[in-house]
């Protein structure tokens, strides 16, 4: 009989003090509940996104120090956990001290080295060095320690042996991405399998939630412990972890895999749980039914745990939200009610004179729903303040001491308005309200920087950033039908036309809004950044000559013939949105608020870019050339942009 | 007799038609001068540093375009260039299609492919990714495909064999980090010597300026081409690349080493060259004398050369600069002036109640010295409207109907005077004049956040976030002395005290200022960022137990003694410091301009940290016991910060 618990604990990212006073914690309670082996997440004492604090080696230090504290209380308990493993002795390539991200096992107080090991612990074989993962630039692989010592992975990979109340148990350990294995040359699960005779294996990882990455995850490493005919014990961490400019809940989900590769146990997502099993139970235990919920019930579930926590990891107590009207200052309202208290929040409307009647009824109406504080700041006195500063104080040359003014354009004066709301009241507001303010950017607008920089894109959180304007609308029919089980969203604001109302030209009561087509440009966009494969405008021109544009990006039939009846006009808006997403838009996102991350691709560290400005391949201006001067090369003269 | 070109171009990141444009015009002018090879810098199609980019197809099929016209211009010449190198039916570790980082040879319209490689190119062998460099990101490395084709990078390194007017070359192909190989465990330059007659080396670079690395790279590439006893020809790009957040100005600076490892030919910082050397002569030639200015000029040289290139890049000809009688803004101001003529360089002063007649006589009197427009925007009506509407109209509390008021304190006034100077008037004179507006924050503000968000710390780019305080002094003495030869910065901008004006507590004329003390607390960051082994509190601590703080830090001996009395004085400006380091100025960074590095460590992309709260070791803990309480651990209930 062994009965082994996983503890999926919570990891404070950089405050190994922290962490390893909840491992203790978690170890005295399963010795409790009998355990005899507790296995922790990877990198559970550090934390895992940790930037460059790894360059600090009085932080490598203090993750030994606490290493050996948990060592120290592996008595009548047998603990697994992730750390990072230091060989003071060692360089790496950068020429600061070696590390490895190593799973450590401890039993009667001291280490036990894997069989075939040179050092008393389990290293990472795959470091994963895509979309946020930076592994490569901190630690050392088992692969290049290999090639070091003149060996080979495949000879180090060797099980845990230990010697358990009288019995002999083999555990086949693997951190994180060694159970991802499909692009590399190795699979470090088959190779422990193939030359040894495991038990069960345990995968502790560190892997940040995204929608649908825990169903991938079932079939990869059910049919990992289904080809090797043994049992696997996935444990990960809940909390929050950022990267800077990209932040990502761990939603835990630790879960063990019988010898079929059925999932026979799942701890709740984002909730710290030590859950116990017997091992010699496992094939008789039932598989889990899996949870069928929506994907809005997963990214509600996500954004309002990384909200909290982003909230209480920076001891913010109070919100600001800048209210319009509009859908999503709405749903970040909505969103934001169910995490503070509503003498905590306060929402502010900041009409001009562009803003409707209709939006600022609707505003009031949001509030009155969500019962927490509301105020209403004009902006226009401020407005009308800055333009006439600006075109009645003289500009001096003072070359020739002639004096000139500058001219504020319509333009000019729908961005003034813009920071006129963030910067100046929204700022000055949650100071005063002793908080922060928040940005409601969704991702279509912040792939084209359809807003206006130090005004609506600041704020201390994007929470809504990595949803597609559809996904948007899709949290607000939730957060009514479902979580408020009432219209707190007013239906005015779900049907009202999409607008900043800045000028004129945007009178919602007239229909008029913004430029962006959401039904196709949502999918256009997503094409651009989330495509493993990046789509750029020679795919979509191809996709174009071929008619399957709507087929590729993923969006309703039809819409390319509606939207665009010219091969022109689909060449004028494909080159409009990817000149701004590969040029303003990247300044802009440059300086945007921290991004909650919970699709497949985020922006920000996640998503890394340049600014260099739009570019078209050569393949592109042939194509828009035959589909536009039925010619194979542009014209004399023609400008391969509008 | 060979006559070498080395092409030390103008490398465009992210447009390989005008690079490859620029690459035919060079060999046709290489051919002019009669060479028979010319060597590109490393990535001179592509681009180098491009963020993910890398992960569009359509970009890669691109640069194997461009790269199939160069490979047809070589007739008459060979042509050595850098490029993406995709084998298309292989794949990265990421799923994604495999790309090397690759040195091709052109001789007759074909490639050269190297003796022992299984493909027609030289891939990278060493992949840096520490610092701004993600190299392993994108790029297969020579050792994994060894690995993978059950051979070593060993056997696979060899030279590009060449018959060239009846005679044969063989050639040591290398790229940029194969050179800089000290913390690996390969030398691909002296396993190339092993195991081959080489004639010359060749190493194509991409490597960013910072100071002192050019010094750096002469004694480690000249060790090498002595030991080997071979001529060495180093040939690296001009031009501005950039991660978004980190900005890099590339010096060229191309280098022909001679096989006593001493520099016979240097191509001129920042300017595109061809640069013509027979082979044969090399050991003939004396030993180029190397210019000894001072770092400052250095500094100064990319400086400009960075901000005219950016500005350049994203199409900008105006700038408009916030100027406040102090420092930094006076140093942003004659950097700028040097660069954008006068009639396109806005000054603007914004007065409030606690601007000093000093500093407003201070600003025109710089803007007087460089003749360009001024403009005064008093900013005292609009910050009192913004208290006036924040504490007048009424909160709501939307539950019970009451009414209260936001109460704005003197400390939050200072952000909306900031706030207002920046977002409202700087953008939006920026706007109305046709330019942007710049972020004139030194690395000493940067690194513990003294600064506004959406304030002055907002800009267009941050040129001088990379200097400390004193070398703004320095540029301030080098553009007076040296570059204007006159006196364009006024002495009392010099002199006064550095102070924001937000309050009466930071008077100038009564010698108030920032809580900032330079000669200390600029060392004190630098620790905390440029040190390869990063400092913490736990190694202040220690070394101020051991009375080697200013040792450690390289400040001016005696400081501490003077700044602070006691050690309880020491440690709570350490705490004060390093709690806003990594607390509050991360979020202020997140949402910082783009960065020009010149340093050995910059912020953003090359420094990468995580928004998790400050932390000190337990180390730490027990270091400020002793000297706080004489005690080992900390007394009960004593908090371990102020």
């Amino acid at each position: 009989m062994l009965n082994i618990a996983m503890a999926q604990m919570k990891v404070s990212p950089g405050h190994p003090d922290k962490n390893a006073e909840r491992m203790l914690q978690m170890i005295a309670e399963a010795k409790q509940k009998k355990a005899d082996v507790i296995i922790f997440p990877e990198m559970c004492i550090p934390g895992y996104l940790l930037g460059d604090t790894w360059e600090q080696p009085a932080f490598l230090r203090d993750c030994e120090s606490y290493g050996a504290d948990i060592i120290r209380a592996a008595e009548g308990i047998v603990i697994l956990f992730g750390n990072v493993a230091i060989d003071w002795e060692k360089k790496n390539n950068d020429g600061r001290v070696r590390k490895y991200n190593a799973l450590f096992c401890a039993q009667n107080g001291r280490l036990i080295a894997p069989d075939n090991m040179p050092y008393p612990f389990i290293i990472k074989t795959l470091l994963p060095n895509y979309r946020e993962f930076d592994d490569t630039r901190h630690f050392f692989s088992l692969q290049k320690l290999a090639r070091e010592i003149g060996t080979t992975a495949e000879r180090l990979l060797s099980p845990l042996t230990l010697d358990i109340h009288g019995e002999r148990y083999r555990i086949g350990g693997l951190l994180c991405e060694d159970g991802w294995s499909d692009d590399y040359s190795l699979t470090p699960l088959t190779e422990l399998n193939r030359h040894h005779d495991i038990d069960f294996f345990v995968n502790i990882s560190a892997s940040p939630y995204t929608l649908g990455k825990n169903e991938k995850r079932n079939r990869v490493f059910g049919a990992e412990a289904k080809a090797a005919h043994t049992p696997l014990f996935y444990v990960n961490n809940i909390g929050l972890q950022n990267n800077g400019k990209t932040i990502y809940t761990f939603d835990g989900s630790s879960t063990v895999y019988n010898a079929n590769g059925r999932v026979i146990s799942v701890c709740p997502a984002y909730e710290e749980t030590l859950c116990c099993t017997e091992l010699a139970h496992i094939d008789a235990l039932p598989e889990v039914t899996q949870e069928h919920a929506p994907s809005i019930a997963h990214i509600y579930r996500a954004l309002t745990y990384g909200i909290r926590e982003f909230l209480a990891g920076i001891h913010m107590k109070k919100v600001v939200i800048g209210i319009s009207g509009g859908i999503d200052s709405a749903v970040a309202a909505a969103l934001y009610a169910k995490i503070i208290s509503p003498e905590n929040l306060l929402l502010v409307n900041m009409p001009s004179v562009f803003n409707s009647k209709t939006t600022r009824s609707l505003s009031e109406q949001l509030a009155e729903n969500l019962g927490c504080q509301y105020m209403i700041v004009p902006i226009q006195e401020s407005v009308d303040l800055t333009k006439e500063q600006l075109e009645t104080l003289p500009v001096t040359n003072l070359a020739d001491k002639s004096a000139h003014h500058l001219h504020v354009s319509s333009f000019v004066m729908e961005n003034i308005q813009a920071r006129d709301r963030s910067a100046r009241v929204l700022a000055g507001a949650a100071a005063a309200f002793g908080g922060g303010f928040t940005c409601n950017a969704n991702k279509a607008e912040t792939t084209v920087g359809y807003s206006t920089l130090y005004g609506d894109q600041s704020g201390f959180l994007a929470a809504l950033a990595d949803l597609w304007k559809h996904q948007v609308y899709e949290l607000a029919h939730y957060l009514n039908d479902t979580i408020y089980a009432r219209e707190v969203i007013p239906q005015g604001i779900i049907d009202i036309v999409p607008s900043a109302e800045l000028s004129s030209a945007q009178n919602v009561d007239e229909g008029k809004g913004d430029p962006i087509r959401y039904p196709y440009h949502d999918y256009l966009f997503r094409s651009f950044i989330e495509r493993w494969q990046k789509a750029t405008p020679e795919d979509l021109l191809t996709w174009y000559t071929q008619g399957t544009v709507e087929e590729n990006l993923g969006c309703s039939p039809g819409l390319v013939q509606k939207y665009f009846p010219t091969a022109q006009a689909f060449i004028e808006d494909l080159e409009r949105w990817w000149n701004l997403f590969s040029g303003m838009a990247i300044a802009k996102r440059i300086q945007a608020p921290p991004i909650l991350a919970v699709s497949r691709r985020a922006y920000g560290f996640d998503h890394r870019e340049a600014q260099d400005g739009p570019y078209y391949t050569r393949k592109y201006r042939e194509l828009k050339a035959k589909l536009l001067y039925h010619s194979d090369t542009l014209p004399t003269g023609a400008s391969p942009s509008f």
